[in-house]
């Protein structure tokens, strides 16, 4: 199975960077699972939010062409766990797909790169800050590797 | 405001426990917030799930008695940010009720505890570890508190 992770610029919390990281050498051994830390809009102001969403969109929409793409989204569809893990399944196993998730910088995904999307995922009611949301997402992807390969999830 | 974290046994995870702790500092200026770890039972086989919860139990009921309790459940009532941020504006602002929030060790709370919250909150429809449900709940807190005050939460 194929994992995609793609997101703007890095994660710049050492911890929420580790926890990341941690998570990704865990989900390796059951999927082939990379990371592309795709170009941030840098020197613009919060203001300038069309700018710097569009700036980022450059260097995301390459990677939202093929594959089934889950955008996160605060007003996406939520799912529990199990839901969640039953997607990655039927799709990223059973109909063999890439599964690319793409995640916003601090401001989000442009429009047009969450148009692209074939889901668009809520982790939670809750806004979280885009740093926390990757780990979370990160969390859930080996939270539902373990949940398909019947292990019991590590807590 | 008064606002009371408490759980069995340390978060062991140390760039979870990195995180939970900068948060207590960035909520510290704005609220008199105080962390408890009660015993957490050890030594138990999982399988052994309601000995360990209600072992566990005793040492959280004293701190069910007073204030506002909240405790943290999968199958609690979900709120967004603002919501939530209402709700800690309304309880522990205005009304100046002492807010508790009580969050389970690795296999919950306990019913017996579960029954002494005035709100059961669900942080996400997915199944959070406890110690990441930890980080979060400190992070929404830290994000309500920014947004009661007026700030940009910084992203």
């Amino acid at each position: 199975m194929k994992i995609s992770l793609v997101w703007p610029g890095k994660t710049r919390n050492v911890n929420y960077w580790t926890l990341q990281r941690d998570y990704l050498e865990k989900i390796r051994p059951w999927a082939q699972v990379s990371l592309i830390e795709t170009p941030e809009a840098r020197g613009l102001e919060e203001k300038w939010v069309d700018k710097i969403l569009e700036k980022e969109a450059r260097g995301l929409e390459k990677y939202a062409e093929d594959g089934y793409i889950i955008c996160l989204s605060d007003t996406g569809k939520e799912l529990n766990s199990k839901e969640f893990a039953d997607l990655i399944e039927v799709k990223g196993m059973n109909q063999g797909c890439q599964l690319v998730f793409l995640v916003g910088g601090f401001l989000g995904l442009s429009p047009r790169i969450m148009e692209k999307a074939h889901l668009k995922l809520s982790l939670s009611r809750m806004t979280f800050s885009h740093e926390l949301a990757r780990t979370v997402l990160l969390e859930q992807i080996y939270r539902a590797l373990s949940l398909i390969k019947g292990y019991a999830y590590p807590k």
